[in-house]
């Protein structure tokens, strides 16, 4: 099939090269073109000038770029790939950005005869590249039906979720989840330093129980280290929580531990952790006791 | 062997049972009586009048109460179990206190030749009836190593972390990366009916990511389903976590949501929900919604 992808970060770029692999014509495009140069470089496939150039003629167009803005730009911009698209086609969007966002672009598509698809993911770099990723959609079953055998190409699972802007709510309940979960295991491992305690066996018996998490299993490990070069980006995080507090104060839910756990991201981008993965939270509560007191 | 176990309770109950069942000669007291002539209705075993009673010749004396205080009295009090012990027996207490009781038991233990182990336990009421609980335990290698085969009877995996208090810290340790998780999963799931979502669509995806948790897993259908009678009551993971922020205090960590989620779990109490499942924190978000706003 006829493809285009636009944005070529770290989750992108190995997505692009799933659909490479799986037979697909793709035309590639990004907004850094020798990003895109590097990856022709490797793939079979056409780098665009412009996301018009990728998505002329393409049965499918996939975005992943940064915020709401981006897509904006991308989409609807000058040049931006809907102007080129042909009715029968259709978008999906893999940008993690508000709800609402998905339902202009999607109102946009539809009045050209497109289909829409927001269609967050998880499953970080390490899901892209190995193409395992989770997509939580929004949008028409026709459409859904249509990307499917496309998607698994990078997708282990890919599940609609109901009307446009659903796979932006899912995605909203998953950091929502992780913040609470995420700083309690900060804390948690903060306590057992301070306490004196060999925080690996006392993780050690209490990940078999009611304490257990992936990201227990996962983390522990790196938070004790102080790795932080990896992962998920706070920045990115604070993003995703952002759109989440927003659309809750619009839909009258009340968040009062992700609202203080952004808050705390705050505090680790101001210690110059806005790159660091999100169990840089546990590098905060350490951090702050080792400030100097007068 | 020759044992007693003083504490009856929804843990206390069938972790005698079990010890009886491993052919150990069991000595029961409960503070309310007709609850161990219930017990030994069943079960081989002698119900004691005392604490003392109880203890007199036993090699090892299992506690299984409520707080500080009512182990102070079960084991130091008038008619407590230390006082009846000969030197080189040995006292271990499931209960969860604070890290200091445990010390001072310790000292008055040792004083006396008895050995002293606090060894609270994680699995809950299921985990006792089926004899699979976590034990962490603090104190000395040579009292771990007699216990060793009689817990056995009652759990799954006994561990020792350190000197004593290192069980109830490690505990501490596990009640604060429940807090924090278990608020965020409420949040979650009260979020996304606000946000119109099927939200058992959205778990059964995102239970397979970074969001994952054991409580996540087990805890979800009864939050949805409004069901609250049953598991860890909230009045006693307010005491846990009484203990444990009182440590903090003293320790020099920090724990900004495990303190938020305490005062949430006092609201749950307010709401006449202490003897609820600590799932109930999602009670709470959904209760504040139906108060009608003027």
């Amino acid at each position: 099939m006829k493809v285009a992808f636009l944005g070529l970060g770290v989750m992108g770029f190995p997505m692009a090269r799933h659909l490479a692999a799986g037979g697909h014509e793709v035309a590639v495009f990004n907004r850094t073109r020798v990003r895109a140069e590097r990856w022709a470089a490797d793939n079979p496939g056409r780098v665009a000038a412009t996301p018009a150039d990728a998505a002329r003629g393409a049965a499918l167009v996939f975005t992943c770029v940064g915020r709401d803005e981006d897509v904006r730009e991308v989409v609807l911009g000058p040049d931006g790939a809907l102007g080129a698209m042909s009715a029968g086609a259709a978008l999906v969007d893999h940008t993690t950005t508000s709800a609402a966002l998905a339902r202009e672009v999607a109102a946009a598509a539809a009045a050209r005869g497109v289909g829409f698809l927001d269609a967050p993911v998880s499953g970080g770099q390490q899901g892209a590249e190995k193409g395992i990723l989770t997509v939580m959609a929004g949008g028409e079953p026709a459409t859904f039906a249509t990307a499917e055998p496309v998607v698994a190409c990078y997708a282990r699972a890919f599940r609609l979720l109901g009307p446009s802007g659903a796979g932006q709510l899912a995605k909203m309940v998953n950091q929502i989840c992780i913040a609470g979960l995420i700083e309690g295991l900060a804390e948690g491992l903060h306590f057992a330093r301070a306490a004196g305690l060999d925080a690996q066996a006392v993780i050690d018996v209490i990940s078999k129980g009611a304490a257990q998490s992936w990201q227990m299993e996962n983390r522990h490990g790196t938070m004790l280290a102080g790795q932080f070069e990896h992962g998920f980006a706070v920045d990115w995080v604070r993003k995703d929580l952002g759109y989440a507090l927003d659309e809750a104060r619009r839909n009258g839910a009340h968040l009062p531990v992700t609202a203080v756990v952004d808050q705390l991201y705050g505090e680790v981008q101001d210690m110059g952790g806005g790159r660091w993965d999100t169990s840089s939270l546990f590098a905060r509560l350490e951090r702050l006791r080792d400030v100097p007191r007068a």
